[in-house]
């Protein structure tokens, strides 16, 4: 893998690609706010204090890839809204594992004054866990990559090459 | 909250302020590579294909951050290892979300060749999971902020100033 950011979403390793995909942090940060119910250019603008031509840049390549979709606005004015997919939604998992990293780790004490919350009854998540298919609960040292053994299909194409 | 990145590192929200401690998306794949085994600094930068002045600011900077620590080389040689802290290792779940992300949307039917295991049974782990404090597992739609109420500590000071 090069060093240039735009061969990641090239990559064979998902977690390479998914960075690619997403883009950068900002982009994180778009679609943090956009979970918390922000659509228009105006409050993404606001939000995160970034140069607007920069905003719209990143704004039209999370559409590119997927990740945000645009609608008319809600109440018929002119202006264009920005919603997330399935696929950007999914992303929830990514950022509720951030927070409650950066919750553990990068903050003093007293310091965090959000509590990430469950809607319903305003308490704190259960902690994210990775679970085997057994339900054993995994830690850092249980994950590794295996290649997957190739289909019939694939075989068979690559002998009569 | 401004343009700059240095900024996120200070933010009051968590998942900001994490993407600010790990610095950029380079740090994650060396934060994969670690996880995966890797320790010195020419294993990284083969892996990844790094310039070597690049590669090592990101190391230096993951040290800093209590991501990384460095240790002499475990067979006595003068080389230097790279091995992660125990706020480093905890990013995993972080890295595992990317992954089952990246699994499930960035890729054809066939083109990811790799899979994600437990090291115990070579299988693929469950899908994660967010859960409120009851059980209940919990979508995209269910996440909040909510500002902790002050310690009483904290009203009192703020009332003799």
């Amino acid at each position: 893998m090069k060093g240039k950011r735009t061969n990641l979403d090239a990559s064979a390793c998902a977690i390479a690609r998914s960075l690619g995909v997403i883009g950068d942090w900002w982009s994180l940060l778009i679609i943090r706010d956009a979970l918390a119910g922000k659509r228009r250019f105006g409050e993404f603008q606001k939000s995160l204090g970034m140069a607007k031509n920069i905003l719209s840049v990143r704004l039209q390549k999370l559409v590119e890839h997927g990740i945000l979709a645009t609608a008319p606005a809600s109440d018929g004015t002119a202006y264009k809204e920005y919603v997330l997919t399935p696929k950007g939604k999914k992303l929830y998992l990514v950022l509720a594992a951030l927070w409650q990293w950066g919750e553990e780790f990068c903050f003093a004490p007293g310091e965090l004054t959000y509590d990430m919350v469950d809607r319903e009854t305003q308490k704190p998540f259960q902690p994210l866990e990775l679970k085997a298919r057994d339900g054993r609960v995994l830690g850092p040292g249980d994950m590794r990559t295996l290649p997957r053994r190739a289909s019939k299909a694939q075989r068979r194409a690559s002998s009569s090459r």
